[in-house]
């Protein structure tokens, strides 16, 4: 029997793609590529997941596993491969509220996640613009951060426990629901962020935090970087670290946004140099008014030059779609060159200087976009060149990376290496970490079947 | 050349032991096992562990590395093997206050690292028993918890970067101070925790956190648990998550402290079912405040027999000294079955009334020592057998691996597997995962000449 026979007779029709209805799997959402997977494998179960695998490992088919396919490094990329889709897996199996606790299957979208725990007073506190399609399997495989980083920390810090299918089939129960395990390796945090590359992620036991009774939202104005993470310092002082996200948005972010959304009703009238997204939560009203005091201090000694405290959820919310639009912003012109690079906290404005002073030399006419999670030091960074040759597309690329190394910041802080950021890895990451890494790879994937051709460069 | 010729050659007289100046280090604290190092090599700086490790590959030698050998699960066990003594890498290389980071060698005791951090407002928050031997490189190789885990996490979550000498003498420098990185593999949380069996920690960025300006310790006696848990979460209500350490100590506990400590002044004049040792912290003076509002509320309503609160910093000093005599009141008296055990939070009572239904089978006249870290569900439980005979012993550790696997807890919560939890590692670790972590170990360390023997059990 064909691959494609045995996946019938295992999973059913529903179960398979091939085709035309298989190609939507094999592009992703920037548009950046175009690939045709073999057939798509839709499996239902972690059962099923393994007898996909060993399927796989019989015809020694390449497999590319996939969740919401909101990924932006080609990490889904899959000509020729049999794409294991999870979005059939999709079940919040648990939710126990006095442990803080959930049982997620892979396929779970986040914000089907979010609406699950919220009548419980509980969230899964991690948030980004694609939530209504990224999926538990696929945050933990990127081990994707968002706006909450800085509060409640990554994936990795928010999942207690995995079931992962090997390469083989077999099923690797790591579904643990406690705080302290030292038996052995770390397995969990090994598979997550591995990017489909070692096995599949079928489920997990996830965190969950008490939904803040009291959150205050504001939008504010400022001239200056350093001014902004003065207001950080201070706001986390007074409450107590209670501060959930500190997104910032320069005035060519702005600015780019009131072209491309002409009826979103600007948060501030004016553009200012800094703009800040700030939020508190807790569980006490007076949290969010001491964010309001801070506020009104700062503005009243000239350190803010404005600020907007949202007035209700619909405030909030519109306050949140102008960050959210991010990607959009970003992909909205090609060629580009998209960056999401992290420095230490206190070394954003050097990196943003240093690219000011240096890019002429490469193109003068190039624009960038920025947007920033501050509080964690990652900043997305975009660039349209004006000579549109490929040298100058790398010439800028090895830009921004030589000044991440000039400053020890990451390459990749929270999209991951996929397929686009392949040839940054072997040029900036310890040769020794990569031929370990590699080393762990042939280990666990013998056949190099999982995700081939991802995460680690080509030898 | 020898071995010790060799080693000699690179490091000089004192950077070598032999025969009984190296007997001690291969000796544990509870004087479990006594065994015979070939030689004891004392490197001062990484490129020396480096020189250390290829000469031993040549020589095709064992290397055990050691810090501060207080390990409990004879992890440091060395007959025959070339110990790799991290002592003299002591040196704290950099405290960076802004960044609320410090750079430290493996070599550095951890009541060192808190002594140089504090005139700085800040301090590692992990403390336990053994602080002033154990050293960072320990710590992170048995990922430890201790006292403070509840707030701030264990060692994992407390290490940014690491820097690890691999059984080739290869460095790996994965010194990150960043807090999002998603460039590769999590190889951190792998060497984190491995128990030197993949490579030796030569140093690390550690996080730092703002000592607590105000700080709240009481000793509490109550006659349930469950009422203890009540306290627990109504602490963590009102001060929004300010409580440090949570630690419970029965009635048997106190009366043997009393028993081996006759000099010490009881924090509480009678003896209860439980104890409570809580510490809350925070840069405001009203979180212990409400700490005390909790006591008197519930000492109101009877909830709580008992209460004492620090006044002063000896009082408090004295408190702790009850709590971290634990391990000296454990290996008192011999043979036992020590067992470090976790399971999930509300799940504590359970394991202990199994434990005291079932016991009474295999040995009636069995006494077991109690002691919790309850916060995070981890229980330190050492049985004194009536009935020495092996098998007793056996049947002992069998029961208590039982019950804890039926409430899904983990048999190895903090201290690790080192020798003595290999055989339970058998029996009751899932297969896939021991033969996923073999198949990691036979990648890095091919020849299995790091710490061999430990963690994973013989096949
Ligand atoms: C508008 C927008 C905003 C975004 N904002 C952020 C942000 O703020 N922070 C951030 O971190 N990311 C962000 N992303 C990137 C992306 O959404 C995240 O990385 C997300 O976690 C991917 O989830 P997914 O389910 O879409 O994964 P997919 O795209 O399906 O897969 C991502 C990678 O993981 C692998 N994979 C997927 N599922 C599994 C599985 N079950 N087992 C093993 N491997 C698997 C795939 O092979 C692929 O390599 C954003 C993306 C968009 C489009
Ligand atoms: C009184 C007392 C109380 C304790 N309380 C606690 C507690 O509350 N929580 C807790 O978690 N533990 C506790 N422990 C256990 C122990 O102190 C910790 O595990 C500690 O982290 C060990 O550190 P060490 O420097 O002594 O390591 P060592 O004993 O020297 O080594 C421990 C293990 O790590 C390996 N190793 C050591 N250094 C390196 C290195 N640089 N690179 C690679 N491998 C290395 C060794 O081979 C060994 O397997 C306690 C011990 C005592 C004696």
């Amino acid at each position: 029997m064909t691959l494609v026979e045995d996946l019938h007779a295992a999973l059913g029709a529903k179960g398979v793609l091939t085709g035309r209805d298989a190609a939507p799997y094999g592009e992703d959402w920037t548009g950046k590529y175009k690939t045709q997977p073999l057939a798509v494998a839709r499996p239902a179960s972690t059962e099923e997941v393994s007898q996909v695998m060993r399927i796989a490992a019989r015809h020694g088919a390449a497999v590319v596993p996939l969740s919401g396919r909101t990924g932006l490094v080609g990490g889904g990329a899959a000509e020729g491969a049999l794409v294991l889709s999870l979005e059939r897996m999709n079940r919040v199996r648990e939710i126990r509220p006095a442990a803080r606790l959930a049982v997620v299957e892979a396929g779970v979208i986040l914000s089907a996640l979010h609406a699950a725990t919220e009548p419980h007073g509980l969230t899964f506190p991690m948030t980004f613009g694609a939530k209504d399609s990224a999926m538990l399997g696929g945050l933990m495989s990127t081990n994707a951060g968002g706006s909450n980083v800085l509060r409640y920390g990554n994936t990795r810090a928010l999942v207690l426990g995995i079931e992962v299918v090997l390469p083989d089939g077999r099923v690797l129960d790591a579904m643990s629901e406690l705080h302290k395990d030292n038996s052995g390796y770390d397995l969990k945090d090994l598979f997550i962020g591995a990017e489909g590359t070692l096995g599949v992620i079928t489920a997990a036991v996830v965190k969950l935090v008490e939904l803040p009774a009291h959150r205050g939202t504001a939008f504010v104005g400022l001239d200056r970087l350093d001014a902004a993470l003065d207001l950080l310092n201070r706001l986390q002082s007074v409450t107590g670290g209670a501060v959930e996200a500190f997104e910032y948005m320069p005035e060519g972010y702005m600015a780019l946004h009131r072209k491309l959304f002409p009826e979103a009703q600007p948060p501030l009238a004016d553009l200012h140099p800094v703009q800040i997204l700030v939020e508190v939560g807790a569980a006490t009203k007076d949290v969010p008014e001491k964010m309001t005091e801070v506020l009104a201090a700062m503005l009243e000694d000239g350190s803010l030059s404005d600020a907007a405290i949202a007035q209700n959820a619909a405030q909030r919310a519109a306050f949140w779609k102008v960050r959210e639009s991010a990607a959009e912003l970003a992909f909205h012109c090609r060629p580009f060159v998209d960056s999401d690079i992290s420095v230490p906290v206190d070394k954003v404005a050097a990196f943003l200087e240093a690219y000011e002073a240096r890019f002429p030399e490469i193109d003068p006419g190039a624009e960038a976009l920025v947007v920033s999670h501050l509080g964690d030091g990652n900043i997305h960074h975009t660039i349209w060149p004006k000579r549109q040759d490929p040298e100058v597309l790398d010439a800028l690329r090895a830009l921004v990376e030589e000044i991440v190394g000039e400053l020890r910041g990451s390459f990749s802080a929270e999209h991951g290496i996929g397929h686009s950021k392949q040839a940054t890895m072997a040029r900036r990451k310890d040769p020794v970490a990569v031929s370990v890494m590699r080393a762990i790879k042939s280990a666990l994937d013998p056949d190099d079947r999982m995700n081939p051709g991802k995460v680690l460069p080509p030898l």
